[in-house]
């Protein structure tokens, strides 16, 4: 990375993802800059900190804080953390960021993240990242870390190009546990495998952890039939996944204990459900290459009415 | 029915539909004793009322109430009128209550109901009404009558006898618009082909009703698809309905308006809901006979989950 120019970062919707991500960068050296906006004065105030048993705390006394995009300027590089239901911000909140290579990289959950960057700013430009992480922002600029921090990051529609290599040194530098995927639609897809079904029961049958979901004998059922529509999904759209990947979800979830699905945290807590990313776009994906998906469809359509929308 | 000995009835589980038909039948004459349990004091004191707007309030002053079925002893007919979810009850209620000829005809939702009296009591004894009636207990001793009121009854298992004649014609004197009915198990399957639907997506879809069903895309889809499973199904057991029953049921919906499915009431009442009778008990059947009900199923494994269990 010798003779690179320092790329510039901003973070984009500076929740629990944006804010760990773009601490560990910044600490790292690099100039990251957060657009924030309920903690900007506090985050001025007494910086940004990550706690983690895992990996040691860090705080960032000094943090590029900002209330706006124009304040931060182009970038080279835009983490997108914001919460899909929020999407409809990005028309005004992106265009201030770019100029000429400008890599929009988001870091949301589900499927459609990466189109809509590509459809509003260009396909080049788009990146996207698939998190392991589990992560809890506590308080005003605090986030708390329990345990992992993976980040599998790829091109759009396309595979990696040098700067996707670049990006996962970046992140790597930073301690980050980064990879290059060669298909990312694939590695959302496998996600999708495990965040289909327990974060779907886990609302839909009141309330339920993943270890309930595993002991009634017909949510289990439910959860590998939901399993098995959306490899079958994944097999028609040409991401092969093997069925032995199917067993390898159950037996990691028995080791999980009553894990409650962040998407079940959102909804007990009142915060808006990204039922359009994580169950809506692939519904729809399905239906369009002719997969049959009679239980995913039914978990959409009950999500979407049991979920309150935000404004 | 002259030169007949007149029948005695008793009416185990005098809920709504207990009371009301019971009432109607004491009205007209008949001798109908009463199992009551918290209503018993009121009753005795203040008799039975059914208010209704449609036919005409009925006070039935002297009541014969009773706190036991031995108090009761054997009669001719007994009418079963217990919610589903209380049927362990009924290996003790039922015995004091028998004689040589002692007909059981239950009243009450969903499958399974006669085929648990048959088991019990000998199938020879059993027989099946479907009622469609607005009714609710509004106070101790109080039933109010919203609207219809028709009963269909049939054998368990076979065709009309005589004394299915004659009981329809009893109700027919009591004021009740009943009918004979050739295929019990047909029509229960038939009025399955509402009740699935509109009763469980209600409450899966968190506290629906009719019209929300009827107007939202995804839930008026499911709606019409579990129809289609629940219809499927009942092909594969030989009940043939046609598929403009689908249709009509939708138009009737319609015409309901904002209506909450008694199920629904239930829930929101915290009151144990009928799970096993109206989604178990079809799914079990319909998975035996070999019918695809994967919407069904889900369904099913939601509301088991989501509605509390009694002791």
């Amino acid at each position: 990375m010798e003779n690179q120019t320092p790329w510039k970062y901003a973070v984009v919707g500076s929740g629990a993802i944006g804010c760990y991500y773009g601490a560990k960068l910044a600490r790292a050296g690099r100039e990251v800059h957060f657009l924030m906006r309920g903690d900007l004065g506090t985050v001025r105030r007494d910086g940004l900190r990550i706690r983690s048993a895992q990996d040691g705390d860090i705080l960032l006394e000094k943090v590029h804080a900002h209330a706006t995009t124009p304040e931060i300027g182009p970038v080279d590089v835009v983490l997108i953390g914001l919460k899909t239901t929020a999407n409809h911000a990005l028309d005004a909140l992106i265009p201030p960021l770019l100029k000429d290579g400008t890599m929009l990289m988001t870091l949301q959950n589900g499927l459609g993240n990466e189109a809509l960057l590509a459809e509003r700013f260009g396909a080049e430009r788009v990146l996207g990242g698939l998190c392991f992480v589990c992560l809890n922002r506590v308080a005003p600029g605090i986030v708390e870390h329990y345990g992992h921090g993976t980040l599998s990051l790829g091109e759009f529609n396309r595979p990696p190009l040098p700067r996707t290599e670049r990006l996962v040194a970046e992140f790597r530098d930073a301690g980050i546990d980064a990879r290059v995927v060669q298909n990312l639609a694939a590695e959302r897809w496998r996600k999708l495998v495990w965040n289909i079904p327990f974060n779907g029961l886990a609302i839909a049958a009141g309330h339920a952890t993943t270890a309930d979901i595993l002991r009634d004998e017909g949510l289990n059922r439910l959860a590998r039939n939901l399993m098995r529509e959306v490899v079958g999904a994944a097999g028609r759209l040409c991401h092969e996944i093997p069925p032995a990947f199917i067993d390898d979800q159950f037996e990691r979830s028995w080791k999980m204990g009553a894990y409650k699905p962040s998407s079940l945290l959102d909804h007990a807590a009142g915060r808006e459900v990204e039922v359009e990313a994580i169950w809506g776009e692939p519904w729809r994906q399905a239906v369009a290459a002719g997969a049959k998906v009679p239980q995913l469809e039914m978990l959409y359509a009950l999500l979407k009415n049991i979920c309150p929308r935000g404004k």
